[in-house]
């Protein structure tokens, strides 16, 4: 079994990036952050891709907005961003207020800056395997993973648990698109799959996204598979300080031993989406020096 | 088993149509075909479009452009009719010639008068399960027909062979999507596959799409499996006047005593693509007139 090391292939990443953008001349990538409200992780989210970026020599700007920000403000200050050159990348922190779409907040962003993935042309693009487009940073992150562990995907079964817009689908059409990693058979399961483990069992891949506490377990899978878990779930742990613990979808235990790879939770997946963010706006930058 | 009469189907949707039709006040739906050259498939399915469309009480309008028009011409014509409002759909008569990008022409059309579906935006609303969005016309028709028959999909196994972006993918989308016909388990199966009648046979539902004439065989499938059989395909047959028959991707006679229902090759999904394409533009009148 090998623990696939979500922290250090983030890393090796962000040297990677880090490099890169030191070759450019004096213009550098800029990301501009918006957070609405006070909401303790988007807090922490959003100072963890600012200090990311710092690291790799990506500018970044953080635009605070009160939580009864009105629809008209928002994307007033969207449109703004959209039309400053010196911006590349866009991110609206999820999750908005109640009384913000978030769909149509998303859609709001030029698809050329939507290093975030969640615009609706860009989902498109994915699913038309043009690659120009940006793909969400957690199944992007999820894709890395599987190629930096040397995991064959090509004619493998690829079963994806979940089928949400931002995990479940893209991870899904990536794995099937016609390029590497990918061209898998790909199975995406949900809550009305009946006999979920006959069709686990059949799993070459497994990547797990319902976020449900330690859902797959043992008897779910096969010998030999590849787990990628994206589930970041709490349960009560009255040994820790805080009075919980972090888990994944997957019961961790019960399914290494049987793995050939498998993602912790924390620090598999969850290391990968800042890493996928910082790419996606260095790509942007380069792509709007192109034209 | 119970055949599939796509024929039948069509005609039916055709009769709802116009009943709608007729309802509307003065002002119909129009609906504008672009062909480009004289390939007698693309004259022959222009035309079966607009004899639809005439019998539904939608208008037409017909531009023909040369074989070598470039694409500032082209594209020309297209802004023109996105930008007349008696036009609520247009249809660019697929294959293009070599030197015109299908995806960039396809793109051109406004969203908003994209019922053939292949706009990128509107595949990503696909993905998003909006609603508001057009499917294409061979998906959409292979939807109609599974719940026209009452073949039921919630927590089914539906197996699609083939990955394109004009049937394969967008079909395994609608038909994991949370809404009817939809919540199935799906599989996505292509040239990589491996051991291919191993999960073909798991299938309650199979969505043939991959153009290989009698593929499927009977040992491929269980009994009482539905199939969707989008291949037309010329197998030679010096018995017919014009030397060829049409077969499907499905091996009728060997799989249809083992089926629950089936579509013929032909008479199955191909009616119903035209019937959806009127459907998607009385909508998008619909749509035009409330916004």
């Amino acid at each position: 079994m090998k623990l696939i090391d979500g922290n250090a292939i983030a890393e090796s990443i962000i040297a990677e990036l880090t490099a890169e953008v030191s070759q450019l001349s004096v213009k550098k990538p800029v990301v501009a952050f918006i957070r609405i409200g006070e909401d303790p992780a988007s807090v922490s989210y959003v100072r963890k891709k600012e200090k990311t970026a710092e690291r790799i020599g990506i500018g970044s700007r953080l635009y605070l907005l009160a939580e009864d920000v009105n629809k008209e403000e928002l994307f007033a200050q969207i449109d703004a961003l959209n039309n400053d050159p010196d911006v590349n990348g866009i991110l609206i922190q999820a999750p908005l207020p109640k009384h913000i779409d978030e769909t149509e907040t998303f859609n709001r962003v030029l698809p050329s800056k939507d290093v975030d993935g969640f615009n609706t042309l860009n989902i498109g693009k994915l699913c038309q395997e043009d690659h120009q487009g940006f793909v969400a940073c957690t199944p992007a992150g999820i894709v890395e993973l599987i190629e930096r562990s040397g995991i064959e995907t090509v004619g493998k079964h690829v079963v994806v648990l979940g089928r949400s817009q931002i995990v479940g689908k893209p991870a899904a059409l990536l794995m099937m698109r016609k390029a590497l990693p990918g061209n898998a058979t790909v199975t995406v399961c949900h809550s009305h799959t009946k006999d979920l483990p006959s069709i686990t069992r059949q799993a070459d891949v497994l990547i797990a996204a319902i976020g449900r506490a330690n859902f797959v377990t043992g008897d779910m899978v096969k010998e030999g598979v590849a787990v990628i878990d994206v589930g970041i779930n709490r349960v009560e742990d009255s040994a820790k300080k805080r009075g919980y613990r972090l888990v994944g979808d997957v019961e961790f235990e019960a399914v290494a031993p049987k793995s050939s790879h498998i993602t912790p939770v924390p620090g598999g997946v969850g290391p990968m989406t800042v890493a996928m963010l910082m790419r996606n706006t260095l790509r942007a930058f380069k792509a709007a020096k192109v034209t």
